[in-house]
């Protein structure tokens, strides 16, 4: 096995790179042509390595691609999901390469999905192609799903996992869209923080105002916005001053908050790794704490009037705002929503008009680390990577893990291969190729585990 | 001279309508050959109806447009100024018809720059020309200054006029850059408000970061710059808060109240104009009172993070706004804006890093109704729009007037032909074709009146 991984790295990142240099951008329209034209060359691939009944499904949306390999009729069954849909590339001018020719600097592969999550599905994909082309088999049944829209909320994916319960029915669904706890220190992500996405338009004058002729008696929807949503987050002290938002927070359990006390922290690190001056936030908690466990307010995008070179001197007749909070136990999606659009229509003067706008959400989500898939994931990182693995909880948002809990009754094993340096969303996402090349091991190991009884450690 | 303006009307449209044509947008630099190609055509033009030395004189920025006629030795000198420069078109999208393509639909001609400023100082070159063609003289001396940097803050007028202070010579400065009271209501504008524009950059990360893997703990640049600017102003009372701001500020006296008082105003013809729902500002003050004599906080223009179609889960690593003050007597824009700066500085949280940009500046000025140039003005009006002339104060600026007064000495005369409803630096601006015609005959009228002793009426 590991020697046909260690034989086949080049055609395995070749691969990849086919992958990453098509620009499957979900949320733009103008890229769907892309998405459906990914979605094929990923069937055709997973036919080629052996998987059978490969299809792309057709949605409202952008398609899923499915694949299975069910002759292990004693083995549990694993459903690998992942996706193939990348964030936007903008702001084109901050990458230093392009983001959809994918390119090698040093040990790192850079392009949009290189790590999210073109990268990181690819690692199975590989680990299933060696167990077939090695032992003509593999060691328990496998299904493989991957969407095209988990970057715009995934509206399609609940619906084709309630029209195909049955197809999607598993012992366990393996993920990996998570980073490790850092470099050489692999760990199993055992929460996942879930998502509120707004957009605020404040609309003013019909058209844009000279600011001089009408400055002081018109309302300017720029700086109603500004102070709209600075009502929303006291930066002092943290807290989110929206009415009832702590109100289904639940606290960390003492277990849970020295699990998280126990990882290793640098703050000279972090900072300069990030090139701020200072953390902010709720001094009374941690960072671990404040990015992963506790719930957040943020501004995403924020436009209004002239943003171009140079003065002009304009009362805007509209401004608007992209903001998002990620949420923890037990908060809800489209409760917090509403508490969010209620509290901006509450505060809202009657000289604009307010539009609310949801996006899409996803709960919050925490797993037992003492289950057995977790373990057995674990076991395979620590074979591979040679070192203790940690357990972790991420900020991030993986909504769809909350649905597979809710419409298919089993947890997730969230393998993460990525590291925090990759950049997901940001200009120059890049993918350690090291893990990339030993993620396919431990896939190929924890897959072996799955078919025993118990874990062998 | 009336008979001779009339058979022209055609003409004079016509050769508006190619000064329109030329792009002369002095705050973008790939403008820069349209506003040296206009400063060329005027030149060409001024000494073809007959004027003197019509020169293009370069400046560090873009170039200052004069011409003379001396020949009056008896008589006053009036220098005539106006601006071949034009804001920004954009946004382009809510134009109905193209900005550089003047358009006459009803009796309005549509394109940037129709009222601000090339139609409205064109009305004099008209004036002028039926002088010299009818009667081969004019009834005092001409001095006509047209600079292209207005709108960018005229960076090279004021050393221009000191450095020409024996030509520029004068006693008094003719302008026609404001509004008049409304259709057939003629004003002469007896008070400008100044202005200071900023520009405020916050920087946190030094990359774009995914906000479910920073979000609680990296600070936000566009949640800051919201918190920032809300602490600019208390809408609800209409208030500025920076420390200092009103300090200067001079209460109207109860005659310059009960002039403003005795403005007609309707609130619905108002708040339907513009199309809001109501006015805001400080309730204390009439709307008049706040729009022209009242000190303002808006924001022009506001960035950050992503403003694309869709969800993108980002933390931005900037954000910026731009931001202008309009000011009343006795506030200076320099000790103004130097006030602004040190606010946002010392609420500015250590954990970004802010950068506050100083615009242009100019002073608010306030002008003697009682002058003789000044009620000659509201006689020349009187008599060809045959109704009584207000004295009004604008709620723009035009700093230059407070540069005349300071390098030269004199009071100007604000002779506007604009209307409220021109749209000046929006989509659609347009100008009265009427009072396009209507002006020359004012302009022809005044030049007549002021070779006068006092006034006739």
């Amino acid at each position: 096995m590991r020697t046909y991984l260690d034989a086949h790295k080049h055609s395995h990142l070749d691969a990849l790179k086919e992958i990453l240099r098509v620009p499957s951008v979900s949320t733009s329209p103008e890229h769907a042509g892309d998405v459906q034209a990914l979605a094929e060359h990923l069937r055709n691939h997973l036919e080629s390595i052996g998987l059978k009944k490969a299809t792309v499904h057709s949605t409202p949306g952008h398609p899923i691609v499915t694949a299975e390999w069910l002759h292990a009729p004693d083995a549990p069954t694993v459903l690998i999901y992942g996706h193939y849909d990348v964030q936007p590339a903008d702001p084109l001018e901050l990458w230093e390469t392009p983001p959809f020719e994918p390119t090698l600097k040093g040990d790192r592969l850079y392009a949009r999905g290189a790590s999210d999550d073109k990268g990181q599905s690819f690692i199975h994909v590989c680990a299933l192609e060696a167990w077939l082309a090695t032992e003509q088999r593999l060691p328990v049944n496998v299904k493989i799903l991957l969407e095209g829209e988990e970057e715009i909320g995934s509206p399609n994916l609940v619906p084709f996992l309630e029209e195909n319960k049955v197809w999607c029915a598993c012992d366990t669904v393996l993920v990996s869209d998570t980073a490790m706890f850092g470099k050489n220190q692999p760990s199993i992500t055992v929460g996942l923080r879930g998502l509120a996405y707004l957009e605020v338009h404040v609309e003013g004058p019909t058209r844009d105002l000279h600011s001089g002729v009408y400055g002081g008696a018109a309302p300017n929807p720029a700086t109603i916005l500004n102070d709209m949503l600075s009502q929303c987050i006291d930066l002092k002290t943290g807290k989110i001053l929206i009415p009832g938002f702590y109100d289904e927070v639940i606290e960390l359990t003492k277990a849970e908050q020295e699990a998280l006390h126990a990882l290793p922290f640098s703050m000279d690190t972090y900072t300069k790794a990030i090139g701020i001056e200072e953390v902010v936030g709720e001094p009374e908690y941690t960072v671990h704490e404040r990015v992963s466990s506790r719930p957040t307010f943020d501004v995403n995008g924020l436009w209004g009037g002239y943003q171009g070179e140079g003065a002009k001197t304009v009362l805007p007749a509209k401004a608007g705002a992209k903001v998002s909070m990620r949420l923890v136990p037990n908060q809800d999606p489209q409760s917090t929503a509403d508490k969010f659009k209620s509290f901006i229509h509450s505060i809202a003067p009657p000289s604009v008009r307010v539009n609310v706008i949801n996006h899409h959400g996803g709960s919050p989500v925490v797993m037992d680390l003492t289950s057995d898939p977790i373990q057995k994931a674990a076991q395979a990182f620590k074979e591979v990577y040679q070192t203790e693995v940690f357990f972790t909880r991420e900020g991030g948002s993986i909504p769809i893990i909350a649905d597979f809990k809710r419409v298919l009754g089993v947890d997730s094993v969230l393998m993460g291969f990525g590291l925090n340096e990759d950049g997901l969303h940001s200009p120059n996402e890049s993918f350690s190729i090291e893990d990339f090349y030993r993620g396919r091991e431990v896939s190929a190991r924890f897959l072996a585990h799955m078919a025993s009884d118990g874990t062998e450690n």
